[in-house]
């Protein structure tokens, strides 16, 4: 069994049961929307007693509940660049701003990286009379290089 | 003259003149700086009087000062799954976010997708005591899918 | 079970049924052929009512007919260019006019561009002496690049 | 000498002489613009008397009257996937619509292709409260494939 | 049911028939050789009297002999640049030849293609002392590029 | 001095010099128009005299000369996969009918390759009143695979 | 069922009985070790009374006897560039003196190739004190280009 | 400077100077026609006294000589899969007997690989009535996989 | 059965018996846990007496206990560059040292490589205040290349 | 001026001055050779008084020198699977343990990734009878994923 099976298993049982990502988020006990539907699209670990509450809502074996808890090969892409336009509209800001965030964030901090493991992100809606927006706040660490 | 080069040329002057991103957004007349630097990087346009100004600052010709208001044949990396350490990590939270700001977008808004368009970002310094964090925000104007 | 299985499922119950598009189109309540077409190829969604008639016609369960109604993952080739003729011809087109539609596109309009999401297509019969011709027409919003 | 620094040197002439396409077309004698602004991209070849004005027009030299008029090796993008927001749009329809354009083409016409090559496209702006739309209207003649 | 799932079956008849394409052209009512073996390998579409043949000698079922009268979505190859030395041969000639015959149709032609739909090939046996030849003669008619 | 370089000569100066193939090889002493343009092409090689005719003909010095009488390293394509759609075409005829040359050649010849060494090609023109085909001919020697 | 699936079982019953190669090519009645693995490999075509011994010696059924004597679609790796250590280094070798191959066999024979159709290779220990080598002698017949 | 410049320099000369690789060898104190005709194509180091004949022969400035003595960045190829009809033929070789080596090589000698390092390599003419083979002989060091 | 079928199979029983590596390494009869894990992860081989043990620790079948001791086919990346953070991070080692890597062993021991065959590695934690850091040593044995 | 370029002009001046790695370290002050030759070879930055002294060794103007102190786009690598030899066994050292790594790191340490960035190296010479070998030692602080 493999954790993009169990990826399938849950969304069938999503949509079978006509449970929307905030009814999930509230049965596993709260937390952050993103990274509770990250784990459970494959992406993201769970704790234990999360674990055991999804496989209750999800009706998942015994081997399912503990690759929940494991931490997985992430990757949620077919292909390098992504064919879904809402995904590639992502890929498409690294395209057009790579180079920007670069310089920018170097100038701000020096050399390193914004971490996208010490990270967290949040998405929210942002009322708009011209149409509603989707706004998407994200901090990551500061890694400085290290000289050595 | 292709942008590239006038890019090449600005990044050129930046250095041997000492400027920082803060200094040229100043001397451009203000403006959100990620969006004035992607602009110089080559990816946006200026409005005259921004080039008029970069031309000014930068030691541009005609031809140079021209390009910087035209629409610029966008992407600004060399392959399609980028080499540098800080893009690459724009690169993986797309590929581990990816399916995951799907569900979460669509759920919320319905079948469609954030623009990247209409859309604009900011980069800020978030204090922190287990070290500074990189907080980027962006909000961009959720498009649905027109039935027709 | 996934999208493209009830795409399979959708297909061989058409061939069996010896139904045409245009036969579908009228069961499932009329509208736009290229639009209908594409959600029940995988690629758009079905409204709760079209969902219903289409289950009734091609013997879809319950999962089925609620995976019509569910945003799918978009992108219906195998490989970044197509290999089938037909639809090659469209990837020639923007090998060989890309650059071509950039300048036009924004002389007119200035820099955005056209949306792919608020969209519509018809495909038409073109009656012509020296063979008849497809017609297609499409129109999409255009959508200036934000300055911000 | 190659097309492609024709090409260079006939933008850098437009930008520098503040030519639009629109004059460019009436210079060169009028047409469609879709096919003039191809030729000058080098995906097209023009009538020598075409070539003798865009000549003038440009300061272009007899070698490279004589590319404008030769059958150049078409592909006006840089990676197999544009990364360019406007021409990917494009590359995106290919993609989500691909299998669709196959299946309702060859309903109505049999097995065959829309030509590439017997092929004509205009672009307009087609006004509308919620935002112009650009609207592209292209025939291409039915190819049906040959039972040999 | 996909169509590779038929050619599966077919050739998987003909192995354990001990058919030859010589014999199940015969058996199909004639026509050429490599049009009908296109046919039954899933690239080219069966008239249904042949598809009714073809169901009748491979013992294909109801679905299986609608597939044969289907268009299929095109392309025999697992990989951009065929593994499979035979096959290679014929890439290479693209690779070595490509320009060339770029050069001679046009010259001959004018600005266009040799369409590979209205298309037909031939393969025979050439005799020759210092080894036999293999001597495939294709046409293809020529369309010219469209001014407009 | 690369053989490209040499390659781009010769085109320049036939442009030039307003010369046809047909000229070309005549001025050459003769021999099949498809070989000699593929040597000019870059491609194959010239015997002494015809690089001497080669060189006095297209202002050629005496490296240039050497050039083309050496082997090149073959392929003269930018891309895996051409994206003009004059060579296009014979790509996708190895995409449709890769699989069924291999079979039919094999059911005559058995296990082995037509040889794209020992090979010679023609092209001519077919005159046809729904329109004029290329014919194209080609022979190579079959080499069957050595059992060991 | 396919030829790969041949090759799965074969290496299953080899594994099994225990069998070396070295014992599989004494049961198939001697001959090239390395025409004969690469036979059973799916790379090479047996010979009827080879195929009858294979099936004993691995049960295998009618059809997977006859598979063994029809050409297979060549090509034994998964990816163009091999990953599994052993089989890279031949890959390297070809990266490495690719160039130097061709300048030295087309030094010695004129313009032409080493055929890899009419070829054997054997592969043997070579002791050495200081550590035994692999000694691998191929020869391919020389195939000159022909000049047409 | 870089290697591939003195390897361009290299081949000019020995084409202006009508060299052949053995008179090369000779002038530069003989050893193995592939390694010293490697290391002039840029993929093998020379010794001192080797570059300095070298340098003598064709010209070649300080830097030149010195870069000759130097380890370079090895790969000959432009591409992953190499164009050119006599290189393409070793990788052929390797998708076709790649999975067979491994069988083979591994079963003589254990778990480990052929050295492309610990290597050496020979090129014959082997006289044939049939056509003159080319004969290739190389013998690696076998090197066995460490268990730790 | 392949060998990634063992993997999943072990990988399985792991889980479900809640086995630590530690574990599993002290039931195999100890030794370097980086080999023995390598090793159930389908790369590298075990001892007679270790695959007896694993078989009997993940209730294995007899084919799965001889397929760990059989040399894999190496390679554990479903792609060329790796899309999970924790392996990309070592391919980024390699993107940004690997020239550097190349200048400070050559000039160290001449021209030639590590091997990644005769070759060991430890991974260990190393407690560090701000943070513990994980420690991998490695050991490759340099091999010059030949001379000949 | 482009980084590549500064790297370029120091790797001549290197071999033109007889320096060695050793040499230069001493010359710019010490540290660890790993980080000064990678920040010389264009992916790491020289602290000012470092890039005064490199500018002094290797005779570098101003931009030059400016641009030793920069933030540097990273990847020294050609292409995504590197050609070299040297470098291709550290590319082949993920392949085979990538998920290796992954299983033991994350065993250790819990769901994170060892960084990249907050890391160091060492390489040394190991001497051993059998032939000495290449030690490498780094460390990276782990650093786990943050749950939000």
């Amino acid at each position: 069994m493999t954790r993009s099976e169990v990826t399938q298993k849950i969304l069938s049982a999503k949509r079978l049961k006509r449970l929307s990502w905030k009814q999930i988020l509230a049965e596993l006990g709260g937390g952050s929307s993103v990274y509770v539907a990250a784990a459970l699209m494959g992406q993201m670990t769970l704790r234990p007693e999360q674990a055991e509450r999804a496989a209750a809502l999800f009706d998942l074996g015994e081997e399912e509940k503990l690759l929940l808890q494991e931490v997985p090969y992430r990757g949620s892409l077919a292909t390098a660049v992504p064919t879904d336009p809402l995904v590639y509209r992502f890929y498409e800001l690294v395209q057009v701003y790579g180079t920007t965030w670069k310089e920018l964030i170097q100038e701000e901090f020096g050399d390193g990286i914004m971490s996208a493991i010490d990270f967290d992100m949040a998405i929210e809606r942002q009322p708009d009379q011209k149409g509603d927006r989707v706004k998407i706040t994200m901090t990551g660490k500061f890694l400085p290089y290290r000289e050595y």
